[in-house]
C-alpha cells in the first residue's frame, strides 16, 4: 500500500530550467535536479515530455539550472510554473545571461547556476530525465539560502502543478 | 568555468538505500533520491558502481528507502557510510522489517520508509541511476523532519564518502 503522505519527507530544492537561445529561450520551475556522478559533475533533472521546454532541450542538447533562494519573488512561480512559454515569452524583463552553449541562465533571485550539455536523456514514463555534464557554474549571491520544496510547500503555501514529478492528486491523501 | 561551491546550493535529503534479503541484506547511505514521476509514482537514486549495494541492488531487482530524521543517531553514518558490507554486517542490532520483494526496510530514525521495484538502470559514468516504481509506503514518525544535506554538512559535519555522487576533491575548493 502506497501512503501518499510519505512522499512529502522527501527533500528537494527548487530551480529555474531553461534551455533554447536568445531567439527561442524558454524555461520552467522544477525541483527535481540532483547530481549523479561527481567527476565529471553531471545533473539528472526529471521533466514532463508535455513541457515545451522538454523538446527545446532535446533541441537544444543543453539546458541551465538557477537555484532559487529563499527570498525568490513569487512572481517567478507564477510565470515559470503555471504559463506555458508556447504562449508567452517567459524570460521577457529579466536578467538573464547567455551560457557558451547559448542557453539562456536566469539571474533573478538565483544563488547559484550551472550551464549544463546534455549527455543522456532517459525514458522513466510520463517524465524524460535529463542527464547533463555541468561545464560552467558560479555562485551568484553566497549571502543567500536556497529555498527547499518544504518551504515552498509550508511557507509560502506552494503546490505542484499537474506536469511536475512530485505532484500528487489530492483525493489520494488520507486528510484530504 | 566550474565553480564547486556553487554545488552545495543543490537540496538533498538523507537516506538510508537497502536491498537483498534477510539472508544477504546490505545498505548505504545516500542524499541522492528524487521522485521522477507521479502516476505511477517513481524514485530515481544514484549508486556508485564501485558501492557493494549496486550489484546486490541489480541481482535483487528492487530497494528501499529510509528517509533519516533530523535527530538521527550518528552511528548510522559510521555504519552504512564508511564501512563495506563486503566484511560486515551493516544490518545487525538495528530495527529492520522485510518488504513484499524481500528487501530489508531500515526503521531507525526513520521518518518515512518507501518499498521500490526496479524499472530501470542507466549507466551514468561513475554511478549507476537505479529508477525504482514504489510499491509500498508509509510514514514511521510524522512528528519528526527529515534531515537534510545541509544540516549533515553544516551542522552535523558530515562530509561525502569518496563514492557519493556529491564528492567534492577538497583541493577543487577556492576556500579549500
Amino acid at each position: 500500500m502506497i501512503n501518499y503522505e510519505a512522499l512529502f519527507n522527501v527533500s528537494y530544492g527548487m530551480y529555474i530550467i531553461c534551455s533554447g537561445s536568445s531567439e527561442d529561450g524558454n524555461g520552467y520551475i522544477s525541483n527535481t535536479v540532483f547530481q549523479v556522478t561527481s567527476d565529471p559533475p553531471k545533473f539528472a533533472t526529471a521533466c514532463n515530455k508535455e513541457n515545451f521546454t522538454s523538446g527545446i532541450i532535446t533541441k537544444t542538447g543543453a539546458f541551465s539550472v538557477s537555484v532559487l533562494s529563499s527570498t525568490v519573488a513569487p512572481e517567478l512561480f507564477g510565470r515559470f510554473g503555471y504559463r506555458s512559454g508556447r504562449d508567452y515569452g517567459k524570460l521577457q524583463g529579466l536578467s538573464v545571461k547567455y551560457g557558451e552553449t547559448g542557453v539562456p541562465i536566469v539571474l533573478n533571485d538565483a544563488v547559484a547556476v550551472f550551464e549544463c550539455r546534455l549527455t543522456d536523456t532517459v525514458d522513466a514514463g510520463s517524465h524524460l530525465i535529463f542527464i547533463g555534464e555541468i561545464i560552467h557554474s558560479e555562485v551568484i549571491d553566497a549571502t543567500a539560502e536556497p529555498l527547499t520544496y518544504l518551504q515552498y510547500r509550508k511557507v509560502r503555501k506552494g503546490s505542484a502543478p499537474k506536469n511536475a514529478p512530485t505532484f500528487i492528486d489530492r483525493s489520494k491523501l488520507a486528510h484530504s
